[in-house]
């Protein structure tokens, strides 16, 4: 069958997550550099259709753990050092998300499908 | 709401389009090397959980038309060069999903969702 | 033979140049949101070794121009739409490059070596 | 001063090494698709200007080894799987490099830089 406006919802909320995870997962990072990259994410991925909000925390507590024994004062980033939200409006359906650790892997889920009536 | 199994399936297929089409935009191709491009990109998005099946045709002939008037003899991967078939399947919901040119622009979409019973 | 210092400081500027542009390219961006991709980029490139500065322009009349007679509000960010200026010190040997549009192509060069003696 | 012919050989080998980590870093990637990874990276790389030969390895024994205790049976390529020999070859110098694991951390090298007379 053809998709419904939640399903197609859920697809497009899927794209971003696709996008914003691969287009930047391995970028440079540091705690100094940690919030020019996530400001530039959220707004790199709100150009996107039906993308009504994108929040994204690259976690400076984090890294500064990875980088206390390490030779670099950099890495790369990864889904550990990645906490997202994200509001997907499609034809008045609102669909929310997020990514987070979850045992160990970042875990890319929907929270909420709102129908909108 | 939670999101059904089928909405999820859907955010699934989705998470595979922006993967696929973000880790790999940019890379350089040309007529020679798209099959191996081709190969790897089906293999690696075939990895990612609930993905049935990835066919992804690095097309040449849109390569070669690129390049006849240009001093390069490669480009940059970009979705006027890609056409690519997924099928998720997700708790016994399959979903088929495409992307290929409409109106110049690559759209990624949802064809079918069958909820198997 | 093994490289000299001069050498691999222009081996280090390679590398920061290739990083940039395949880590970045493809990015989903538009005029608004120009400023923080270009901010983003400079913060990570600076954090890989011996990179003493990083400029990047996101070129927001090219993206106007762009975008002018398209269907979208926004697009793939590509050599088009980059003026990239960075100096590389390695032990003591200064090397200064650039990334523009030389007929048709983003040219990376090599501006300047100073062996700084 | 201009660069040296071997200085601008150095520099055209970073952007492929740049190239070739952050295009490709963050890919899905198994034991079983390791080896289409690998040739694509190949093909792609062998594409850009001056490049003579890429040979990358991506090493199926440490993905298994990163496996073995994990719930996934894929992860995301990184510096840790790969190893590569590339030879750059400009106007005469050819410039021999490689990137593997030195004390944990990926390192690009120039290994031998020949003028050729």
């Amino acid at each position: 069958m053809d998709p419904t406006d939640a399903q197609t919802a859920c697809f497009e909320a899927g794209i971003k997550f696709g996008t914003l995870y691969h287009q930047f997962a391995g970028t440079p990072v540091s705690p100094e550099s940690a919030d020019s990259l996530g400001r530039a994410m959220e707004e790199a991925i709100e150009n996107q259709p039906h993308c009504e909000s994108v929040t994204v925390d690259v976690l400076v507590d984090e890294l500064e753990d990875e980088l206390v024994d390490s030779a670099a004062d950099y890495t790369e980033l990864t889904g550990r050092f990645l906490e997202v939200a994200m509001t997907i409006d499609y034809e008045g359906t609102e669909v929310r998300t997020r990514m987070d650790m979850q045992d160990g892997y970042p875990l890319m889920r929907v929270e909420d499908v709102d129908a909108g009536d």
